[in-house]
């Protein structure tokens, strides 16, 4: 049986190696097409390639629509639509283009596994619980301490909002998606795209990386248990691929137990192998996780309160709302979550405290609202905005259906703004402006642009300004972050990380820039956290 | 790039080609084997050949343990352990069986898949709600009627549990599994193993068939919403493949949400596409169904109360058990569940009032309870059996934990039975017996066989009879099912459906055999459902 095998096999490779060889790939050409469209392709099309926030792009539905590698080639250069110019930007060179275009005409690789054993087994704990301060030795005033992620460096840096030091650097996964913070601001717990979480100690002098797992191949979202009574008892991770959410022990990251998000869309459409977890967020209502599955459109609403008891169970509420959910964040009144469904062009509303699906807001084209900007109008009362990354509009969404139930889960009022390709907005109750961002808008002049608008008078023309240096820095103003009292809001210059920028820092009344958080540690700075905002969730 | 695609099909093919080839298999022969596999094989082995209640049967882990065609010839042919002997019992022919040892050799086919749009546009409603009768047009006494599976015809008998007269025969799919009753005994509903679902509606003066569905390509269970204000609203399928559960209208089978049960072993081990709903019964303590999931060792609790109002959630609670969960019923108070997890040799306790996990009961070998016996014992207060296939055993548990602590969930008794090969044991509170068969002991004599233990005096030797005419006719006695009034129980004679054999009907208390049903329809009679006593989850 021996030959018949080694035929088999031989043939099988010949086999596959034709389909590689019709692009003209080699297998190491293959292996960097992989890497390539795992970190800047898959978060948008989905590994499988069947399309997410961005389209599908299954070799055969490519082909069947003719477009060919000189039709790739060009969108990938140059952009399209919410797609970055990965050619204009520099980040990819034309000969990485040039393979990319071909793997894409390829066939889809099949994605590796990832087992509860292989998290089991790149799991570490640096400092066990019994090692840790059970009291802040650090004299700072860790509360206002801002987890800067430095995207492409791999690393988080911690720094003091009083003083605008850096207090310390933490090593984690090569691209940092999210901090959250533990409820009583002590940790961080950070998520990367490499699905590698880890737990960053504030309380010792120097921030320290306390453990460490790699919880999936590509995640983007973690949280810990918020309600009362279990307070930092237990992580969970939202991965990517493979598609499931992994609960964890919210001090050592031990994996506890793994539950599948592969299945049907909205319970009744095709099955999906890459069903992501997009956003996580912990209730305030009882001992539960808000899950959003991406690709099913369905919200999962996960119970926590028996993890560690043996036979009892894990209780899963799954809500079908819409297709592709995404990021999101509270109403004010942390009651209802509001999250963005960017391909049906809808922000969807689920009760945490009922465990249903209120509404569904039809908004502009790829809501992006991060965790959204809160604020009571004078005439709409208590709202939500979101931002979008395709159109130059914010929508404005009435949140309070008890006090004024005709403007609740409405778009009262539709901002127009300059530019599209908004990322982030922000407000703080300090504040009389919504601050936005133009991070993935077509020019430098809109990347380094941000927009405040007067939040009691929506009418009034924003006040516009070009942050002064960041073109000349290749650098985009991204993600708007107040500090512990409201009275500054902190900007990133994000640019590449061969050069260092900047972290911009503005009076939250004034709009003057008040300092520059600057360094050679300053690269490719993205996200901040402020440890209370983010512990409280306030914004 | 014509060409190239048409190298790299025909090399494709050429390679597969090559596997099949290389056990002497012709495409043809491979669809034959795939057939044959899905009917006799997949139930114990798993579609993908993981293994299950059998054995792993992946072609390489076949090849590795020297395992080559002479040896699994021998094994389809003769038997072991709890398999059949296929080709002994005359069910697979010789060239069936060699095609069968190469076919095991072959790598493993994929299964198709069964997506909702194809359950859609294969349901079928032949009398809408609104032309059904409001009341039973029958003068016969419907709820003593039987519903008697005729398994290798495809077939359910309809019989007069009062006359013993054929009332009617209904076709179903190829090999019905199971019937259940509506919770008022009207419908019938009917699972076969090819995944169709059937409603048989008993009130019409010849049972009708009003609505069938083919939910998936491979199920064993079915049931329907029993809880107060619910009966009959919903019905619920359990697959086999793909691994899911479907839930549909209670009186159209129309369908309406399908979650997919592919997930991880006990929320911590290997990932599992074929992960198989087994059992299913409808909690009588709340709007849940308690389905048993196999492969995974869980047993899920799926509330039905939201399934119609959008917006609202399907709740499922997700309790870790034991591997492999199969059949089983509930314990006298109809709050304790207990189900075997046959390959772990043993029995499962799930409270269903608490959704919580309550023991895990080492018995013999391969449990089969079918949904077991239940009986007040004078010393061990109310019980619940199981027979076992493998083990010459009867394992008694008691299941009274407030009344009679010192028994609960253990086996206060192994009573010995003159074979091993029990499928079902059954028991009335008004027979003072507890009924068993042998249907899948080794010999002839076993399979004729019935034993009657003194429920009160475990003790005593039972009372064994081998049911004249059965050896004769190749036929095993199968499955026990009382009466309305538990005055009398039925065993069907199971034979080939080229010969027509018999039910017998026996006094429960005499154990005298009363009558035979006998006709040319009697082909292949194999499970029995009372309609009063499956209505009302009577054993």
């Amino acid at each position: 049986m021996r030959w018949s095998k080694a035929l088999t096999v031989g043939l099988a490779a010949l086999a596959l190696g034709a389909l590689a060889v019709a692009q003209g790939l080699t297998p190491e050409q293959m292996e960097e097409g992989k890497k390539i469209y795992f970190q800047q392709c898959a978060g948008c099309h989905g590994v499988l390639r069947k399309g997410a926030t961005g389209k599908n792009l299954e070799p055969d539905k490519l082909k069947a629509a003719g477009k060919n590698v000189d039709y790739l080639k060009a969108i990938i250069t140059n952009g399209f639509g919410g797609m970055p110019a990965w050619g204009k930007l520099g980040i990819l060179t034309p000969e990485q283009i040039d393979l990319m275009a071909k793997f894409l005409l390829s066939p889809v690789p099949e994605p590796p596994p990832w087992t509860f054993e292989d998290i089991k087994n790149n799991w570490v704990v640096y400092v066990p619980v019994s090692k840790r301060p059970t009291q802040p030795e650090t004299t700072r005033n860790w509360q206002n301490y801002f987890g800067v992620i430095l995207r492409d460096m791999g690393q988080v840096a911690i720094v003091d909002g009083d003083t605008k030091e850096l207090v310390g650097i933490v090593p984690t996964g090569y691209a940092t998606h999210i901090l959250r913070s533990s409820k009583d601001g002590r940790y961080f717990y950070v998520i990367g795209r490499d699905g590698k979480a880890e737990i960053i100690d504030l309380w010792t002098k120097k921030p320290t990386l306390v453990a460490e797992a790699k919880v999936c191949l590509d995640a983007r979202s973690i949280d810990t248990s918020k309600y009362e009574g279990y307070e930092g008892k237990y992580a969970v991770v939202g991965c990517y691929w493979p598609s499931n959410f992994v609960i964890l022990d919210g001090q050592t990251l031990e994996p506890l137990k793994m539950v599948s998000t592969q299945g049907y869309v909205k319970s009744t459409g095709e099955f999906l192998r890459e069903n992501r977890v997009a956003s996580i967020v912990s209730s305030h209502f009882s001992p539960e996780w808000i899950l959003n599955i991406k690709e099913g459109g369905q919200t999962w609403l996960v119970d926590y309160a028996n993890i560690d008891l043996k036979g009892k169970p894990i209780n899963v509420r799954m809500i079908d709302t819409e297709r592709f959910l995404h990021d999101g964040g509270w109403a004010m009144d942390k009651r209802y979550f509001l999250v963005a469904a960017n391909a049906a062009k809808k922000i969807v509303v689920i009760d945490a405290k009922t465990g249903e699906f209120v509404a569904s807001i039809p908004v502009g084209d790829k809501p992006h609202p991060g965790r959204g900007a809160n604020w009571v109008h004078p005439k709409y009362g208590p709202v939500w905005a979101t931002g979008h990354i395709k159109d130059n509009k914010i929508a404005v969404i009435g949140t309070d259906p008890k006090g004024h139930p005709e403007y609740a889960w409405k778009v009262v009022k539709m901002i127009e703004t300059p530019y599209p390709g908004n990322l982030f907005i922000k407000t703080h109750e300090k504040s009389p402006w919504l601050i936005v961002d133009f991070t993935v808008a077509p020019t430098p002049e809109a990347n380094a642009t941000l927009c405040a608008w007067n939040k009691e008078d929506l009418e009034k023309d924003p006040i516009c300004w070009e942050v002064p240096g960041a073109k000349k820095l290749k650098a985009r103003m991204v993600h708007i972050e107040f500090n512990k009292d409201g009275s500054e809001f902190w900007v990133s210059a994000w640019g590449n990380k061969d050069t260092p920028t900047f972290i911009a820092v503005y009076d939250s009344v004034t709009l003057k820039e008040k300092t520059r958080i600057t360094g050679d540690w300053v690269r490719t700075p993205t996200g901040k956290f402020n440890v209370w905002n983010t512990a409280n969730d306030i914004y």
